[in-house]
């Protein structure tokens, strides 16, 4: 898979993508990082990415042309290099909430663009040059990097060969059966008085599957109704 | 504002806490980021901070002893320093989604610890140890570090004083009144074909302000209708 980031803070990834299962997906083949910025692409001496907005208002509004330049240039290099043109993703908190659908969903192509902004947004007429746009969820961030940087992290775990032994994929979680996950314990099997449910040592593998159920069941109604009656939406449909 | 991170990849953090306003609140005194990894506090030879879950199952459960030892470090040297204790937020898919309401809060606390897992999850008896739990969406995630990068974005941009002229408080997404933010532009004023509404360049200032209002209005009910609702629901408490 080929990422390509399109961001005014490139070394903001310079660990992320070096780091954990990210990095040894890019050491194995399986992932490859392209980060770009549109001060590259900037104008006059000061490399401007941004200006006013019409109609005035606070902040800085980042440039169409800039903007698309970068993003054609991004494209130029991937069919030099023979590869596909990526999917162009807008991190934008006016875009469809990210989540396991969409991760999945990225997951199975071959190669996306993901473009943050800075400031106060992007000119309107850029939405005309990307494929969809997304919003990490309901909070005000500064930048896109962030949500670029979940977005990758959901979606390389999902390719095959990517998580090692010790993490496996995790679909439990807001997965198929839509619950939280049960709760897990390790040793030592005492902690300031806190012992590990009895059940958990018995070696009673059916009793161990039941209590697991009944506690992600319990821990979800408590926790995160609005999960229980989605899928419950989505059995009736 | 005290931020704390237990972390098992620290060097994530490195770029992050250096670069734009995060960093400019860094060196303007209005933000002091502590990292600490629980490797410190591992155990035997090989500084373990994990093992097999009790019950069996795959992947690996972080262990309860080590991060506690890791927080009550963090918390013994904040004692040392005079600084206030922070509140401890435990970063998981079971917790409470994040949120403006949440950053809002966040920043109004002296010092609050952000937790990160790695792995198939934490032992369950760590959650009697933390003040609150956090989820960044419905996604799985490998490690909590995305997460915690995600809210101190949201919470430091909202300190007094961190963000510059170029980036102002963007309350109006996901803000007060609830609506997402109507289209910006900036020059050129033609690009491809495109023109930036007449509107805009009219110099009436009702016209311009009820034309982004209308705009704003139209976007979120097409986009995210549960905005709406949301706002609504709140009118009618």
């Amino acid at each position: 898979m080929r990422v390509e980031i399109v961001t005014l803070f490139p070394e903001l990834f310079d660990t992320f993508v070096k780091t954990s299962f990210v990095g040894r997906a890019g050491t194995g083949g399986q992932l490859e990082v392209k980060l770009r910025s549109p001060r590259d692409f900037g104008l006059g001496k000061h490399k401007s990415v941004d200006d006013t907005p019409y109609g005035g208002g606070s902040g800085m509004v980042m440039r169409v042309d800039v903007l698309v330049a970068c993003m054609e240039a991004l494209d130029a290099e991937a069919e030099a290099e023979g590869k596909p043109r990526a999917r162009r993703l807008l991190m934008t908190p006016q875009g469809r909430p990210f989540g396991q659908p969409i991760a999945a969903r990225l997951a199975r192509e071959p190669a996306f663009m993901l473009i943050c902004g800075r400031y106060e947004g992007f000119d309107e007429r850029v939405r005309a040059f990307v494929d969809e746009e997304i919003s990490l969820g309901d909070f005000v961030m500064t930048g896109g990097e962030i949500a670029a940087m979940a977005i990758v992290e959901a979606t390389v775990r999902l390719l095959p060969g990517v998580l090692g032994n010790e993490e496996s994929i995790r679909e439990e979680s807001h997965g198929e059966d839509g619950l939280l996950e049960y709760p897990q314990y390790t040793r030592p099997a005492e902690f300031r008085g806190a012992a590990v449910p009895e059940v958990l040592a018995s070696g009673n593998h059916a009793e161990i599957a039941k209590w697991r159920r009944a506690q992600a069941e319990e821990r979800t109604r408590a926790r995160r109704p609005d999960l229980i009656e989605a899928a419950s939406r989505k059995e009736h449909r």
